[in-house]
């Protein structure tokens, strides 16, 4: 139709090659008018890329992981990479299933995203030529992984909670066994260091649950709590951090002028509902899988990637519960 | 390696032919000890099928959307089909975008899911020769739709509360605007009449939220509400259940002693964190997926399918916020 050769008709639909500037715009619109789209498929199997993407996660609820896809799929989108989407739960038998199903399809490489960063997806990767990056979950000695830097997060919570005037800070937060508990200890130790201030008790650790924050404000403000009660609490969650609020106010504490309130995680769907609504540590995981996305296209570009954890920073998010915003 | 010509070693490999069992154990010895794996690719293109899916949502918390993937998934993955995951948002340009994507890499259909069932994602589907099916979103008028069966599932909580002995049965749900609304007001008015009582009441209709369902809890049970109470909400979602509940422990009214609550959704973070655990209609979105993967994989068979909308059923998740359960 625009009277070329294959070849020449090739390297005009893919911007290749010298040509008169006529020709290839003569070639690119006969390819409009006949609607031409190139076939990925056959492009696929001479290039030797599928210009896919594999996220496999064990995350159901999607807490961690639907922000980390979103990321991923934006940068991706753009670069004419599409992403499988891989459920597999805890389940090592559907992600065996799952990972052959992504070799079959020859994926360019494999995201695994897991909803703690102290814990592999359940996936023998031995023997996997693919480029592999790891998120939110952990990584195999010398593989890459993303993940967001909790310490630094929950340092900017104690710090903007410390520059409010509040001097009694105290930490309510999840098991021990979790990577995530020290890390944002260890926040809250050193942002307090910084502002001069000592530590209110030692952190109350439970579960990642309601019910726990809800008894930690039994512990930290009940009739048996002596005169000295904290003005502040860094929760380790916003979960926590809604059950501690909910039984605040039934004892009639008020959040914030007798005690501020701040959470960990800006899980919108909790810190807009809280009565006042929660100030809260955003894990930024949506940039966090834009950045796996661009490292992992930088590898199956054959470029050298460092191996270690990268982690991103956190924002605080200021709602009222904290006492320092206008709203 | 197994001493047989190509034509052979593909027909034993793909159990197509007729041959010797112990040839075509041979060949399958020769590809296992070889790991050969088939090129997905290059049978697409002879097939003409890739063998992938694309699904296109809008939801972006994943409320409705995570579920209804993992079921789509789930029947997938044996079948050997994968699934694409595109986040459009609510963005018209975003959806052109990954729509042009999903056509470059040749997916045999597309699964649009949306967040509510009365609004199409933001697509031309004009020109497109791809089976389609539309779940939890509005379908075009011969298009083929997926959804739960909103009103048998609002009869079922209804009629569950009337078989407890609650006589005096109110409603709290979200924005007349929302076809939801209706259709959970529709299956409460039924439940109620086949018990033989009359609705306590209007329904009281604001927004989604716990903030409506704190002020509803205002309205019913406040001071200046009259001497006939409700003894059970139906509420139209979990939120508004939350909000209500959450109002009427600081009014010092006891669930499910004095009232019986039932939320919708069983959106289960919230309904196991409720004090005490929420009763709710769960709309087995697991359920849905799977049914339109298997839909649009006939559709792709070439199979005839009924166009229309599908509506599956509802279950009650019982806990103890009804006063129903033993825990």
């Amino acid at each position: 139709m625009a009277g070329v050769s294959v070849a020449t008709a090739s390297k005009a639909l893919n911007e290749r090659g010298s040509m008169m500037p006529q020709t290839r715009e003569r070639v690119q619109a006969a390819a409009r008018a006949l609607n031409f789209r190139p076939n990925a498929m056959a492009r696929a199997l001479v290039s030797q890329r599928s210009f896919t993407l594999g996220l496999l996660t064990n995350d159901t609820y999607g807490r961690f992981t639907l922000p980390v896809a979103a990321g991923l799929s934006e940068a991706m989108v753009d670069r004419g990479v599409s992403v499988f989407l891989c459920a597999i739960e805890d389940d090592p038998e559907r992600a065996r299933v799952n990972l052959d199903a992504m070799q079959e399809k020859c994926v360019d490489g494999l995201v695994l995203a897991g909803k703690r960063v102290d814990r592999a997806l359940p996936l023998d990767l031995s023997g996997l030529s693919l480029p592999v990056v790891h998120v939110y979950s952990a990584r195999p000695p010398g593989g890459i992984g993303f993940e967001p830097d909790d310490e630094a997060g929950a340092a900017l919570a104690v710090a903007h909670l410390a520059g409010l005037g509040r001097r009694r800070i105290a930490h309510v937060t999840g098991p021990v066994g979790f990577a995530a508990v020290p890390m944002r200890e260890a926040g809250w130790r050193r942002a307090l260091a910084e502002a001069g201030l000592s530590p209110f008790g030692e952190p109350l650790s439970g579960e990642w649950s309601e019910d726990f924050g809800f008894r930690a404000a039994g512990l930290l403000f009940g009739p048996e709590t002596g005169p000295e009660r904290p003005d502040a609490v860094f929760c380790g969650n916003d979960q926590i951090a809604r059950g501690l609020m909910d039984a605040l106010a039934l004892m009639g504490v008020g959040v914030p002028d007798d005690v501020a309130v701040v959470g960990f995680d800006n899980w919108e769907i909790f810190a807009q509902a809280t009565r006042p609504a929660l100030t809260s540590v955003d894990m930024a995981l949506k940039e966090v899988g834009r950045q796996a996305g661009l490292t992992i296209l930088d590898m199956i570009d054959g470029k050298r990637v460092e191996p270690g954890t990268r982690r991103l920073p956190c924002r605080l998010v200021v709602r009222r519960s904290c006492g320092g915003a206008g709203g």
